[in-house]
């Protein structure tokens, strides 16, 4: 199969033809200006040009890959994407495709869509529990709840950033349990969290069923959720997480084809109750969860290997979730994963975990890349674009 | 001062001269299209159409109020705001400004700015100690963050709509305390929530101090924040109200300039302990609270008269507190103060509070109006736009 191999792509490489993840650059040396933003596609360590190569061969949708944003491509359905997906994979196999290549490393990387709601989930067994143990030490740690349906609250759209982006560290109002008043200053326990997002590219003004997943969710991408521990501790209550959240959330700059997980679909842990009939997927014509593996590290060197697979609720059953009540979804919509833990040690995906909540936690200077990679077709790999972030000092 | 006295204004309307709130509209004939939307000014119960007399008088705002939302004048700038609103008052002034106007019932109102993110305060003390007696009866009803800082949260931005846009009844997970599963059915406890809200037309990537305020806060709306007070009992904890809230948010048609509130100032409750810096508003140039007069009315009838006046936490304290950490504001960001109750059983503004927890709430049919005004110059009221909506029984 020639068109499932193209050029200049090393074998194993997570970018390979079975990936083919969509980002919004700058070529080399075009000023920065949102006039010059185009779509590309990820081949290895290059980025093609999908909006040259559309053109060059009269695509019909060249318009829509010219675009300095992936959301009119992410609304367009997914009978576009499936017939984007495979044109760009004969482009990228053609003879003299390399005319439309840039080098990675010379590009400039967007965030690659405008973000319409953020919702962040809390659908780790693992995390919760451990979470629960360590914020409500003298309760259970998994509230009744947390096994009917998959917790989730809004985030802020307006602070998810492209991987790479700085984070300055949050000030706000600290306040151990011993002190007799909160204080204000710098985070001291600013962490990360290890998730997974899924971009919604159709609009719904319905419920979606787990059954339509696939109509309206365009892709995947690497969140890395920065929360300030200590501000998140002392505001929580009783309406939920604000500021220890709201400072920033990175994302990838590679948002890889939903499609792309197909071989890598794998069955959720087994539930323990059984769940209203809009949450159970007990009957799922195919398995909810995604294989996808993940790696946490913390200037270069790895601290932890979150599997995503482990997850009690998948992200079917969180979007069926999200709309049950008739809220709309828009295109640009996020919603991530919550942290993914596994049950071992190495697998967890927060410092304030992985250190039993004594830290240490994030220095500044220090420099936090998640990558994953999920099982492919034929041995391949699929990869998600690194989400990579930098602690500056916070503002005086 | 003839210019403050526009033709065609009763006498004490709190449209008048003193009011001049914008929205976006349609006019009457033109067919929906965004490309029909353009800038009106409410007069009493006339429109001006603020884009064609900006035309008419060779106004430099001409192209900003010619827009099908209010989302490039907000970004425009306190300045252009000053500007804008002395040309409008004038244009209404001047002979012949009959011309612009449409008859107020003739017109189509819109969503009027693109909602960028909604975040929900909790800024009543009345109010939050009464739904912590509800819902939290073994604890003490305020959190002992709750007179440190002002408790938000992230809300769905997707789902703000405009008012006189009917509310289908939710559906969503139910558990009672005493039943051993959830069930799932339309919500049963159907609730308004009477609150104020404050839209950001001047973005920052700075932390926003309260003397700043005025800066970035382009106007003032009513919000009917309705709540599924079942579906929230249930999946509140630990993160927060979620689908109890998510499936619509009402605001008025009409955002009244915050400079239009320059006379209601009013000194805000006094405070039980002293605040952090960036949140004392004890030596503040002007009082943070706004001495605006709201009214509740289910089906016509009124049930409640809340005064903004009480509320603990001014509006300034919010947007200082949102982004102290960091967080960014975008134009279009709305923010809401929270159900607005005062210290009477006539003066609370949700239904829970109203009925002590034991209901009726609303009914399939019922029709929730919201009203305000607020003391003017010369004896003038200052009015917000309504905030309407019908409940519409839930989708089979």
């Amino acid at each position: 199969m020639p068109e499932h191999n193209p050029r200049h792509l090393s074998e194993g490489d997570p970018f390979g033809a079975h990936t083919l993840p969509y980002g919004v650059f700058t070529p080399p040396g075009a000023p920065e200006d949102p006039a010059n933003r185009r779509i590309g596609v990820r081949l290895g360590g290059r980025v093609l040009d999908a909006a040259a190569a559309a053109a060059a061969h009269g695509s019909p949708h060249a318009a829509l890959l010219a675009q300095p944003v992936l959301n009119p491509l992410m609304a367009a359905g997914r009978s576009v994407w499936q017939a984007v997906r495979a044109e760009v994979r004969a482009w990228a196999a053609a003879p003299g495709s390399e005319a439309h290549c840039h080098p990675l490393e010379a590009v400039t990387l967007h965030l690659p869509f405008e973000v319409a709601d953020y919702v962040d989930f809390y659908a780790s067994e693992h995390h919760a529990t451990n979470v629960g143990r360590i914020f409500r030490p003298d309760s259970e740690p998994l509230t009744p709840n947390w096994k009917h349906l998959p917790i989730g609250y809004h985030g802020r759209a307006g602070t998810v950033v492209v991987s790479g982006t700085d984070v300055v560290r949050p000030k706000g109002q600290l306040k151990a349990p011993g002190d007799a008043a909160p204080s204000f200053g710098p985070s001291r326990r600013l962490d990360i969290e290890a998730e997974v997002g899924f971009v919604v590219g159709t609009p719904s003004d319905r419920p979606v069923t787990q059954g339509d997943f696939r109509e309206h969710v365009f892709g995947v991408c690497l969140v890395n959720d920065w929360s300030a521990r200590d501000i998140q501790a002392w505001e929580y209550v009783p309406l939920g997480p604000f500021l220890g959240k709201s400072f920033a959330t990175s994302v990838s700059a590679w948002i890889t084809p939903l499609e792309a997980f197909d071989a890598a679909r794998t069955a959720p842990p087994e539930r323990t109750y059984p769940l209203l009939p809009y949450l159970d997927d007990s009957g799922a014509a195919e398995p909810g969860g995604i294989d996808l593996r993940i790696e946490v590290s913390v200037n270069g060197g790895t601290v932890s290997r979150p599997p995503f697979a482990s997850m009690y609720w998948t992200a079917a059953q969180q979007l069926a979730h999200m709309t049950v009540n008739g809220a709309t979804l828009r295109t640009g919509d996020l919603f991530a994963s919550g942290t993914v833990s596994g049950p071992e040690p190495d697998q967890l995906g927060c410092l304030l975990e992985l250190t039993a909540g004594k830290g240490p936690y994030l220095a500044d200077g220090d420099e936090v890349t998640l990558t994953a990679w999920a099982p492919g077709p034929d041995g391949a790999r699929i990869g998600l674009g690194e989400v990579t972030g930098r602690v500056l000092p916070a503002r005086d």
